[in-house]
């Protein structure tokens, strides 16, 4: 099982329509964001998940059961906005940690949904009790082939939008982001891994050669709290030579409201996380080093940036 | 005392690499957006100060007792920046109706700033007295050729952007972005004016013949408050027949939460009501009519936004 650039080009082609093509800013010579918060229900999931969907209803598994997920929040919203657009029930599993902007969002798109648990472990395992109990097509929030394949279209659009860059800085939960554009653009430029320092699912498995399980904390834990990367990013992570960075809380404040302040993007804190290396040094680019950073997320509560 | 489309072009050179090229995002078939929130302090407006300083700095006028401008906080934000970045001091005069968002964002601008009056007329009064006193530049809010020919280049990559378009939907105060619009893009595109229906200033010059004082109000007046439509503006308007549309109060906070919520961009109620127009229909696009519009402001309070 294994993801490949041709997986990711047939994605873009299948999603082509569903998803928006964000943009790409210039924010200082050398320094661009790709504005993937600006996506339908305010990340880059909506992707993945109309891959996923899509394949599955060529291929007749996507039937009047619907579907099933489980997420710390943003894969809720794209898996329930993906549900409806194509017509079909979801059925849609968060912990309880799952903050108010994303939950109040989630009870718009007309989902079953069913607060389990205090983190996304959790939420996952009901799901797949859910599943078990019917024929929903279990669409996971990052280790799916077709769930990468649709994230990578990030990257193939990057490609095409910012010319030459020589690194990519994209944060990192269960890594369904960055297994897709190290797919689709590791030949092309550096994929660098940013992860809290409280939860380094990445980093910890490169460490440890293969995945494994850990605690999940911090203030990005609703968007990047996955106990362990997925299979598919641990795989592409080690074909592309991925280099992972680390980024404490602090860091990823202070990216979150330099997004605000410098740059009038409103962020949720895993989506200021890839920022928060460049802006604490715990990345820091050579001279004349060209650097695009994915700004992944918009889903939080904006009474909170300052 | 015109602008034309070759003053807007070589305001384009002559800012190129001071201001951001913002980025355009087609949000749904036929319907772009402009993100010229993303600009440098949130607003356009760094585009025609820039000009106007540095066409003064070229010409001697720009000399070491800087600028004076006046605002009801956009303006003054990009002056004051566009001063800084040219080493010149500012002396900003705003009224004290300014919200927090822009004065507390103006202070870490290093410039010398005045509060003075209720509306942007009376600051604009006090920075001319200023003016007078010293040999500082006034660099104008709107009513300037340089100003006006600097916001044109918004146009300008609107149209290198957004490929083909129709119609282009811009918010008028003072009117020296749509002067500059039409300039830059009326023979291509139909440029429709959107005004608050309580500051309805180009409306109500162009229903007079001439721009006539009128009374300043509702929720986007720190940003479209000025009494009276700009003469620059009134006359690109008459030349390229600007189609004016007014919007209430109401249609504005609609479109500003609408933002928010459906295109995660967290505007101030100037930058949205373009957008007002189209989301309350006070202007309805035929069928097969491709709109862009322009969204124009991000400097708000977050915490509004729902």
């Amino acid at each position: 099982m294994t993801v490949s650039l041709e997986d990711v080009k047939q994605a873009a082609e299948r999603i082509a329509g569903r998803v928006r093509r964000t943009p790409v800013i210039e924010v200082a010579p050398g320094l661009t964001f790709k504005l993937e918060l600006l996506q339908h229900t305010g990340s880059f999931k909506p992707r993945g998940a109309f891959n996923r969907l899509l394949t599955a209803k060529d291929s007749g598994e996507l039937t009047g059961q619907g579907i099933v997920a489980a997420s710390g929040g943003n894969h809720a919203l794209a898996a329930a906005y993906a549900a409806r657009e194509l017509g079909v029930p979801a059925r849609i599993f968060v912990p309880e940690t799952t903050p108010a902007a994303k939950l109040g969002k989630l009870r718009t798109l007309d989902a079953d949904i069913v607060q389990v648990g205090s983190e996304y472990a959790e939420a996952y395992q009901a799901a797949l009790a859910a599943r078990d109990e019917s024929d929903a097509l279990l669409v996971h929030a990052y280790d799916q082939p077709e769930v990468v394949a649709g994230q990578g279209t990030v990257g193939l659009e990057l490609l095409e939008q910012a010319g030459m860059f020589d690194t990519v800085l994209v944060a990192v939960g269960g890594g369904g982001l960055i297994a897709g554009i190290a797919t689709a653009i590791g030949d092309n430029a550096q994929v660098v891994s940013v992860e809290p320092a409280l939860a380094p699912t990445l980093q910890r498995a490169l460490e440890a050669g293969e995945p494994t399980d850990g605690a999940v904390g911090g203030v990005a834990a609703d968007s990047l709290g996955a106990r362990r990367i997925g299979s598919l990013a641990f795989e592409a992570a080690q074909t592309y030579g991925v280099r992972p960075v680390l980024v404490d809380d602090e860091a990823i404040v202070a990216a979150r409201n330099e997004l605000w302040r410098q740059y009038h993007l409103a962020t949720e804190h895993g989506g200021a996380t890839a920022y928060a290396a460049l802006l604490s040094g715990a990345y820091r680019p050579a001279a004349g080093e060209r650097v695009a950073v994915v700004i992944c997320g918009a889903n939080t509560d904006p009474a909170t940036l300052i």
